[in-house]
């Protein structure tokens, strides 16, 4: 039997992530239903607002059902505009901005929302530097770079480190080196030389051996590297690295890099640049 | 004079990106504050809720003023809890569930809201597969991989071509190659010869020739490579050769990674595979 189907439109005045964000939490809520998607970003004009419109009551004809629009615009004359369509209207700037406007006691400013914008440019150029370094000291890491580094994730091969290091820059400004743990490293549970001094920075990360055995056979098939003993062994030898040293560390196999980077954040307290 | 100040909490029973982009967006509408921000991701248990209950109590105490909380929690337990707090309570779960629920006829099924986490496997693989993608296929294209390309960013040196396919790739599963113009391809306004098959796929990035500069000088100051005019020629003929080819671009000057992504993602028509 197959679901009910609903059409969901993401619209936005800027890059329609927020409204994404919002309507997918949302949406995921509800999984007696197969929801078609759709965003239309960057509907900053009337005309724009107007196609849109259009383009929503054509589809409201076509399948005898409301859409459901998820809106983050912000300007008063296109939002109600978007509001004339056959669609369920669910904006959280017209959900809350009263309320804030009372609590505050001022008028909001109607400025079109530049969340994803570049807002403060020190701040963004901050936040690339972290994305260059992260890219830069992806696994071939000297001592200058670990020493200006704001955390570094530790692991053994393909568990998951490089992923996490560029979401960690990128979302929230993170300079994340990582050092990749090798079969040398592995042989004592003595920290890796290089990193000694930097104990502080280093979070574990650590994945389930079978996991880890299927990433890497699909890099190198049939392998010692891809061995499932040699997996087990790989992943018990730095989960034991990690509790002789009291590294905090987390496993990658259930968790994806939001998942991995929120929790590594809350768990280090680190300053985020952006 | 300085502005006055509030307090801002992002609280989520998960990551606290929605939580964030949300809040974040409704927050600059408000600029004649300052908000002191704090997120609290993971409130997951009844005891964790009421812990940041206290916190928010403490700063509403000390600062004898109602902080903000966005809220993105789905569990009506712990949403209940958090409402009792001091602060002024904006969940969008709150706001617009119950909307939909009536509007799709079925209750929703409070699962908490894992929008960051890994929904579906093999989508999220091809996610990280498409970062992977991206990383290994950074200034150092063959032809096989961008056979593979959803789509290759093409520009000058440093004009912010892998922080945009890194966000491609991270946010909306893309594979994104991208081409490094040299010296040597701006000789002529003819396709560097790899490309020429794949012209369908190009997407175009340029920058002014001052903030080129400025990029270029903090890597190799005084270089013939950071000169300015160098950089406005290098420039013009990079705009010339998509001119010429009808390729697509945009500048990349004004724009942080999340607005060109999405506008790439626009102008291209390119599905997602997240």
């Amino acid at each position: 039997m197959s679901l009910p189907t609903r059409h969901a439109f993401f619209i936005s005045d800027r890059t329609g992530i927020t409204a994404e964000s919002m309507g997918e939490a949302l949406l995921f809520q509800f999984d007696t239903f197969e929801f078609k998607r759709a965003t239309y970003p960057f509907v900053d004009t009337l005309e724009k607002a107007e196609e849109t419109v259009a383009l929503i009551n054509q589809v409201a004809a076509a399948s005898h059902t409301r859409p459901l629009i998820f809106s983050s615009i912000v300007d008063k004359e296109i939002s109600r505009i978007i509001q004339t369509s056959a669609g369920l209207h669910l904006s959280f700037f017209d959900a809350f901005i009263h309320t804030m406007e009372t609590e505050l006691g001022v008028a909001s400013n109607q400025k079109v929302g530049r969340t994803h914008g570049i807002q403060d440019p020190d701040r963004y150029d901050a936040r690339m530097e972290a994305v260059n370094f992260s890219l830069s000291h992806d696994d071939g890491v000297s001592d200058k770079d670990l020493s200006h580094a704001d955390v570094i994730l530790m692991g053994v091969s393909r568990c998951g480190k490089t992923p996490t290091c560029l979401y960690l820059a990128l979302q929230y400004g993170i300079r994340a080196a990582n050092y990749p743990l090798t079969p040398d490293d592995l042989e004592s549970t003595d920290l890796p030389r290089m990193l000694k001094p930097f104990k502080h920075k280093i979070y574990g990360l650590t994945i389930e051996p079978q996991r880890l055995h299927h990433i890497r056979s699909e890099r190198r098939p049939g392998s010692r590297y891809a061995n499932i003993d040699n997996c087990r062994s790989e992943v018990n030898e730095a989960e034991s690295m990690f509790r002789q040293h009291n590294i905090p560390f987390t496993s990658t196999t259930h968790k994806s890099v939001e998942e991995l980077a929120a929790g590594i954040l809350q768990a280090t307290r680190l300053q985020r640049r952006f």
